[in-house]
C-alpha cells in the first residue's frame, strides 16, 4: 500500500499521479507502457496519468502523490493507504477507435464517451483523438447525439416556467457586450432571461468579467433562481452551474490545437442550453474578415445545422447573421465595456450608437419569442423599453439582486494614444489583433486596463491624430501592449492614393 | 529572469515546465490559455508544456522548473537566468489542421512536422491530433513523404558497402527470436547483417532483452562499426543510434491511443531502416487470431503498402507471411528464450523445431538476397551453415565483439505448473494471454521470469497434465501470474466432445 499526498502542482485539470522511481511497494516500470493507472482506495477510484519522480521531496518511495485536481476529485485524505493496479483504458474509447476508423457512432456510444470524459477518465491525448476524429467527419446524427450526451452529462436547471429565452453570440468581436443591454430589456418586457456566461480565457473581456465591474458574478445556483425570481434575469458567471462540463473539458484540449469545427460549436452551444433550461434562443453570427465567422456562406452553414439540431432536441432558435467587421462600441476591457453599457442604457447622448443598435437588434428578436407580441413589433417594443429607462431600472434591479459590486475598479493610470500615421478614412479594424493588445495590456485581469476606441470604421483621421487610448496598471504590461501597437495598430487607413496600413 | 532549476520528474520524454502560483517576474496566468511556453536563455530554446506549482518547494516564485527530459535538452545549468514568452505554436501545426480539414500533405509539409516532433516541439496532445488526423486517411504519397521525412530527420548509418541485409519482423508472437539464429547465419554466410532491436515495452522480451543474457547490447555506433566490421553481424539494442527518433515518439503516443494503422506501421519500419543504411530487408508478417495482423487479405494489403514505399526510397523489400497462430519455441522471457535459441544453434536434439525452421526458413530468404546464390538455394544453404556449426560459431564471435554478458541470470526459482483440465489435444494457445501471464511474472525486468511451455499445438494432452510452467524471482508476481493463470490460462483444448477451454 503507498500513502495519498498532495502534490501541489496545477496539471490544468488533467489527474496527474507521480510515483518515486524508488517506489517500494510497486515497480514504476511495470505501468510505463500506457503510462495511465488506477488508483484505489476505500471504494474511491481514480484514473491519471503517471509520471515518475526522482526528486523524494515530491513523492517518497512510500508515497503516492496526486496533482490538486486529481487530489480533490479522488476525495481521500492525505496519508490515506491506496493502491494501484494498471489502468484498464475507459471502455469508450473502443469507439474512439471505431470512429478513428472512419465508423458512425451511436448514441449510446457517444453518450460513453462524453460520460467519461466529464468524470475525467479521458488523458488529454485521448481527448485530442476524439475530437480530431469527430473533425474528419460527423453525422448529423452524431452531431444530435453528440449533443444530447453533452447536455444529459452535469447538472441540470429547471425553471416551472413554459418559456425560458437565452441570448448567444459566436464570439470574436472586441466590445460586443450586447448581452448586457439585452437582459435587461427582455427582463423589463417580463420574459425569464437567465443568462450564464464565462470569464474570458483568449479575450481581453468575457461578459462575466464586465459585469464583474457592476456586481457580484459567483452567484450559486439557488442564488440565481432568486435573482431570477426577483427580477426576471441575470447575468452570472457560469462556473457554478456545471451545465454540460464535458464540454469546458473539450474545449480545453480544442483551443490549443486550435480545432475549430461546426459541429464541435453546435453541440458545445446547444447542449449547454439544454441543460440551462431555455426553450427559446437567439443566436448573433457576426460575420468579418476577422471575426470567428467569415463569410456569408460559412454563417448560413452554420445556421442550418443549428436549426436542425435545435429543432431535434426541443429549443426553438432564430439566427441572425450580423456585422462583425469592427469592434462593438468603443472600450475594450471589463472597466471601458461597463461604462459603454450603463452609457446606453442611461441614454447618455454620446454612448455609442453601435452598440445601442446592435442591443435593440436583438433584443428585439429576442421580444418577438414572445407569444403575445405582434410579428415585428419587437425592435420597437426594445427601443421603448430601453428609451424608457426600464432597461437601466431593470439593470439596477438585477445588480441589486446579484449583489452590488463593493470594491472599485479604476481606469488604468498608464495610458498612451496611439496615433493615425495618415490622413484618410478608417478603412478597417482588425478585431483579433485590437484584442491581442487589449490583453497584452493586461485586460480581463487587470480590469482597468484595455483600450478606448476614439475612430470607428468610416471616420476621417488627420495623421497624427489618436485612433486609440491603451489603459494599464503595469508598467511591464503597458510597454509589451505599446510595442505590439506599434508593430502594428491594427488599423487600416484609406488615403486618397488607396488603402494603407496605419504604423504607430 | 527567472532561476532555472530542473524539477526531478519523468514526464516520459514531454518538457514540462513548472512555475510558481505566486511568481514574481510573471502571471501564470497569461500563459495558461495555450499551456505552452517557449523559455529563452542565451541563444538556448524550448517549447514546454506549462504545469503551475503551489509549493515553493517544487518552485519558488523566482524560480522556472523544468522536467527531467526537458532540462537535458534545453541544455542550460541550475540557476541560470531564463525568461519566458507565450510559445508561438510550431508553424507546421498549421499542416496538421489542414489534414484535420481533410486535405493532403506535401513532402515539405511531412517533413515540417516531423521535424519539430522529433525535436520535441510538440505536446502528445498536439502529436495524438497529427497521427488521429493521418489515420483517417493517407495517399500513398503522403505514406512515402511520412517515410522519407522520419528517415531523414536523425542520424544514419553509412557501411560502404554495396549491400547490408536486415531482417525485420512485424510483431505479437511470443518466443520468436528468429533474429537471434538469423544473424549468424547470415553473417557466417558473408553478407553483412547489423541488427539493431528493441527492449520489451508491452511484451515479455525484446530481442535486446534477450540477447542480454548472452552478450553486452548497450553499445555506442562506433562499437557496432567495429563489431560488424569483425563478424558481419550484430544483435544490439537500437537505442544508441537515434535512427528515425520521431518514429519512437510517435510510438509513444500511438501504444497508449491504441492507434495501429498500417501507414504507421510501413512509415515507422521502412525510415529506421532507411536511416540504417539497409539495402535488402526481408520481413516476416506472421498471421494468427491473436497476433498483429489476423487475416491472410490484412496482410497481402500490408505487403503491398510496403513493397511499393520500399520501391520508392529505394530499398528492395521481401515479404514472406508466416504462421502465427501460437508462440515459436518453447520459453518466453529472456533466459527462457536465449535457452531456447543456443539450443538450436548447437544442433541439440531436443531443440524446438519450430523455432529452428521457422529461422532457416527466413535466414534461407535472406540469403537470397546475394547476388551470387542461385535462386531457391538460400534455404539449403542457411541449413547447411546452421547444421555446421558456423552459425554457433558466428554467433560465439559476436557475442565475443559485443563484450560475453559478466552477470548471471537464473531461471526464476519460484515455479508453478499450470495443468490441463480435460483429455484432449491443444486446438490453440492465445499469444496475447500467454504473453501478459509472462510479463506480469516479471519478465523482461526479472530475465529469469516467463513461462516455458510444454505443451504446443497439436500435442495430445491428458487431464490434470502439466500444460507450462510458470517462472518468477518476485513473491508477489508470482502469485499474480498464478492468479491470471487461473482465471484463463491461454489454452483451447479440444475433447472428443469438441473444444474446451482449460482453466488452471
Amino acid at each position: 500500500m503507498l500513502k495519498l499526498k498532495c502534490v501541489e502542482i496545477d496539471t490544468y485539470g488533467e489527474n496527474v499521479a507521480f510515483l518515486n522511481r524508488r517506489c517500494t511497494p510497486y515497480r514504476p516500470e511495470d505501468f510505463q507502457a500506457l503510462n495511465k493507472i488506477e488508483i484505489i482506495a476505500d471504494g474511491h477510484r481514480l484514473l491519471a496519468t503517471l509520471n515518475i519522480a526522482d526528486d523524494p521531496e515530491i513523492v517518497a518511495p512510500d508515497e503516492i502523490g496526486l496533482s490538486i485536481a486529481g487530489f480533490k476529485r479522488f476525495g481521500m485524505p492525505c496519508g490515506a493507504a491506496v493502491s494501484i493496479i494498471q489502468a484498464k483504458p475507459p471502455a469508450s474509447l473502443d469507439a474512439v477507435r471505431q470512429k478513428i476508423n472512419g465508423e458512425v457512432l451511436s448514441a449510446d456510444a457517444l453518450y460513453a464517451i462524453i460520460e467519461d470524459i466529464a468524470t475525467h477518465r479521458y488523458s488529454k491525448m485521448e481527448i485530442a483523438a476524439f475530437l480530431v476524429a469527430c473533425a474528419g467527419f460527423m453525422t448529423t446524427d452524431e452531431v444530435l447525439g453528440l449533443t444530447r450526451a453533452m447536455a444529459s452529462v452535469g447538472g441540470r436547471l429547471e425553471w416551472g416556467v413554459e418559456q425560458v429565452v437565452d441570448k448567444h453570440c459566436i464570439g470574436g468581436i472586441p466590445g460586443n457586450r450586447t448581452s448586457m443591454i439585452v437582459v435587461p430589456i427582455v427582463a423589463a418586457h417580463g420574459l425569464p432571461i437567465p443568462k450564464t456566461s464565462s470569464r474570458a480565457i483568449t479575450s481581453p473581456a468575457g461578459t462575466a468579467d464586465t459585469m464583474e465591474v457592476l456586481a457580484n458574478v459567483d452567484v450559486a445556483v439557488d442564488d440565481m433562481r432568486r435573482i431570477v425570481r426577483e427580477t426576471n434575469g441575470c447575468l452570472v458567471w457560469g462556473g457554478h452551474v456545471n451545465l454540460s462540463p464535458a464540454d469546458d473539458i473539450l474545449i480545453s484540449v480544442e483551443r490549443p490545437l486550435g480545432i475549430d469545427t461546426r459541429e464541435q460549436l453546435v453541440a458545445s452551444i446547444l447542449s449547454k442550453k439544454v441543460a440551462a433550461g431555455s426553450t427559446d434562443l437567439l443566436l448573433d453570427i457576426p460575420i468579418g474578415p476577422t471575426a470567428k465567422v467569415r463569410s456569408r456562406a460559412d454563417a448560413n452553414r452554420l445556421r442550418k445545422l443549428f436549426e436542425h439540431i435545435a429543432q431535434e432536441i426541443g429549443i426553438r432558435v432564430d439566427v441572425v447573421i450580423t456585422d462583425g467587421a469592427e469592434p462593438i462600441g468603443r472600450g475594450i476591457g471589463p472597466v471601458l465595456e461597463a461604462r459603454d453599457v450603463m452609457a446606453v442604457l442611461r441614454n447618455d447622448p454620446d454612448a455609442p450608437a453601435d452598440l445601442r443598435e446592435r442591443a435593440i437588434l436583438l433584443a428585439g428578436r429576442v421580444l418577438e419569442f414572445d407569444p403575445k407580441l405582434t410579428g415585428g413589433e419587437g425592435e420597437d417594443k426594445a427601443r421603448d423599453i430601453l428609451k424608457s429607462g426600464a432597461a437601466l431600472a431593470a439593470m439596477e434591479r438585477i445588480i441589486a439582486a446579484q449583489g452590488r459590486q463593493t470594491k472599485s475598479f479604476p481606469l488604468g493610470p498608464l495610458t498612451h494614444e496611439v496615433m493615425s500615421s495618415a490622413d484618410g478614412v478608417v478603412g478597417a479594424i482588425d478585431c483579433y489583433r485590437i484584442a491581442r493588445i487589449a490583453r497584452i495590456a493586461g485586460a480581463p485581469i487587470d480590469k482597468g486596463a484595455g483600450i478606448d476606441l476614439l475612430k470607428k470604421v468610416g471616420d476621417p483621421v488627420q495623421a497624427g491624430e489618436p485612433i486609440y487610448r491603451i489603459h494599464a496598471h503595469i508598467k511591464a504590461d503597458f510597454l509589451f501592449a505599446l510595442n505590439m501597437a506599434h508593430e502594428n495598430n491594427g488599423y487600416a487607413i484609406v488615403t486618397a492614393d488607396g488603402p494603407k496600413a496605419a504604423h504607430g
